[in-house]
């Protein structure tokens, strides 16, 4: 019944099995062959003189496509014909109609250029270390496998997040980090379990884009404070958090997204004073961390000693933003509350991945993959910062590592008007405004210094409206 | 400088010169050895007699346990000893004082028999083609390892999501699908995206602890309406739909958790004309789909065309809760909103995940697993049900299938006795309380169907207070 296969042909058994079988379904009319059986897997294997295992993947095959349906203790039997999937939907408010103007940055689209994104181009990653890891771990296997993670994360991820933080100066037990599905659930959660809707809250701005997201998603009142070349504008705050009564601050003080700039310690000094002052809850994060050029600049969290502030971190950034591993540090009162909201928003996080992570980092395969990130982009930031300002860019700050500069051209006092001539040259840029707590367009765009070598960059950014 | 080597010890060669580099640190006192330059690779690997590899895979270890520094361009050096790591907090109010009852059966306790717990035991789980399937997508490599997934996920696994619901006759096309961080992930989103603190929101009681603990931390206010054998109770919910102006309910129609039941097609019809009468959006969480026996029940979804249900499902139950991979589908008009807050909350779900649950559906595996559990666990039900019945247990439901039967017994009014005497039996339960939207204590537990048949759950289940 089922036709002769021809070993001679390239297509693997498999997919010739697979193939004939649905070829006698539709000879028979799907209608009339639905509820039929099929030969059993040893008929078929001695029918067609394939092995056993060659009709158990054909079949597999089809029953994962829904031709045919496995019925245990009876076999399998021809599937009735499925109502056909509908089409995508074409109504024009619909998710296919999304364009806003940070999405498109994370689209499919491997013809877009990012110039304006916030990860490392793909050919960027080296993925020899990684998939080695994945591989030991999948090797060991048990529990990283099936299992979640305890509350806290895996115990010997939190040991080497612990020591990560130790070389900081930031004293902490493996006991007060929290590991989290990336750093963005990380900000998720301390935004949950710090604030209340309507509670005032104060940012940078320019600032994380999603960061701002989450704080209205949250129904609480965002207070900008300038963002400086050296960090936050500290009269600025200290006015803010008079006349707002806000009692949270989120800084990202090391290489900050999106200006590239770093807070200086006397800054950073400063700002805890005036926490103090106005009793204030930081949250830092510390993302870009592992781009740092040179000795590591001073942390709050190592000033503070975790008292007042709360530490948000990830390792995606040089390795892997697949496997979603971050975490969040902080004093012992605050712990209960973090892990509540992790609890309840995700059960846990993935111990597969922090395991994945932990033999990465024991490995010394997250060290090698960031230094070799890091030498790559400072050498990339040599070439691109005065090729920017020869082109008639001014640069908000000098960066000291990372993967953006902060920049806006003298012929543009509306970045609009360059996202738009980059959209045309097939380039991806967002405007500043994105980045802005009130969405205020502006004069400022974001630029991805690795993004930045690729030649058709250096041909926009050199004569962006010409 | 450093000791030799002795090559007839069974320490790999990079664990003894890894411990003779601490050896020479030490012996110099790690003070004053600090910031000490070690020799390069190439002299020490001379100077040993092992290879280079040898010499990186020792460096790399101690690197990462923070014992030498690594600095580009200069080589290893001894790294300044570290100020101890402080130890665990003492504080009562701290994590470690956490022990609420959910969170106990989440812990690492390997002792602890979970006859409580909400996860199929750890030696039920197969984990042959979920390796093989990790591997396969690590082969393969590329975006997988590295990038985030697009918003709504990777288009591979919505397509087979797409069928999976076909042939539960819910149609929806695959641009009407976003995978999620497991079906946790999943609630959480469609809470926020549908709900505003202070909105009433209709949910079973009993039902899904995380659940209530996610409508909490929104602010709403819980509306509770029993549960029956049957399915929700329809009086119930149209009257408290009137009292309380609710626009949302959120039910686990198959095999519920925690009482095991599994909504009638008729009560199922009446459900949807009482929200019709109110305009009430229905949650539909389906996860325990994968352990229906025999033909599938009739879906919310299914009837109302995803309309005005919205589904959330998961692949985690089966196979493994490490991956964390779940999904929503709903009609186009919500999907923006649920992608935002997606988006927001975690930038994307993993794609290295997605991915290895493609490989996973496309070869079977998901099946094949998920069919031997449903067997294995029909097999243990249709022993542990007379078996409470004879010790005196009174059943909620006659469970169709699933990993719960939610229980009480005839001595016990109050399920917390049964907990006590459980926990001093090393068997962890929890009361009935948890599963209620307002923590009521009462006769009923919930029973995991895999952990009573190991031997103290039986002990334990026939003379629960002997």
């Amino acid at each position: 019944m089922i036709a002769p296969l021809d070993r001679s042909r390239p297509e693997p058994l498999a997919d010739q099995l697979a193939a004939a079988v649905i070829a006698w379904i539709e000879a028979r009319g799907a209608e009339t062959a639905a509820g039929a059986a099929l030969p059993s897997i040893r008929r078929l294997a001695a029918e067609t003189g394939v092995s056993r295992n060659t009709v158990v993947e054909a079949y597999d095959r089809l029953v994962a496509e829904g031709r045919i349906l496995s019925r245990p203790g009876v076999g399998f039997r021809v599937a009735p014909p499925a109502a056909p999937l509908p089409p995508a939907a074409p109504d024009p408010g619909g998710v296919a109609a999304v364009a806003d103007r940070v999405w498109r940055l994370y689209d499919d689209r491997p013809a877009l250029l990012r110039l304006g994104g916030g990860r490392l181009p793909d050919d960027w990653h080296d993925t020899t270390d990684l998939a080695r890891a994945i591989r030991r771990v999948t090797r060991e296997g048990g529990r990283a496998l099936i299992d979640y993670g305890t509350p806290l994360g895996e115990p010997r991820l939190r040991r080497l997040v612990a020591q990560r933080l130790a070389r900081l100066s930031v004293p902490v037990a493996e006991d007060r980090v929290m590991l989290t599905t990336g750093a963005s659930q990380a900000l998720d959660v301390v935004i949950r379990a710090l604030t209340r809707p309507g509670d005032a809250v104060l940012v940078e701005d320019p600032g994380y884009h999603n960061l701002f997201g989450l704080l209205r998603l949250q129904g609480v009142r965002m207070v900008a404070v300038p963002r400086r070349a050296d960090g936050p504008d500290l009269q600025a705050l200290d006015a803010a958090a008079a006349a707002s009564g806000a009692r949270l601050f989120v800084t990202n003080g090391v290489l900050h997204n999106p200006t590239g700039s770093t807070t200086t310690p006397q800054i950073a000094h400063g700002l805890l004073t005036v926490a103090a002052r106005h009793d204030l809850t930081i949250v830092e994060d510390d993302i870009y961390a592992d781009f740092e050029e040179g000795s590591p600049a001073v942390r709050l969290a190592a000033l503070d000693g975790l008292d007042r502030v709360v530490m948000v971190g990830s390792f995606s950034k040089p390795l892997s933003s697949a496997l979603r591993v971050g975490y969040v540090a902080a004093a012992p009162s605050r712990m209960r509350g973090l892990v509540d909201v992790k609890m309840l928003s995700s059960v846990a996080s993935s111990r597969f991945a922090e395991q994945v992570m932990a033999v990465l980092i024991e490995t010394g395969g997250l060290r090698r993959t960031a230094e070799a990130l890091t030498r790559r982009l400072a050498r990339q930031r040599a070439a691109l910062l005065p090729a920017l300002r020869r082109a008639g860019w001014r640069l908000f700050a000098e960066p000291r590592g990372g993967m953006f500069v902060w920049a806006a051209h003298e012929d543009a006092a509306d970045a609009r008007l360059l996202v738009d001539a980059a959209a045309a040259r097939g380039i991806g840029l967002v405007s500043g405004a994105v980045f802005r707590p009130g969405l205020e367009e502006g004069a400022w765009l974001r630029i991805n210094i690795a993004a930045a070598a690729d030649p058709r960059a250096r041909a926009f950014l050199k004569d962006p409206l010409g």
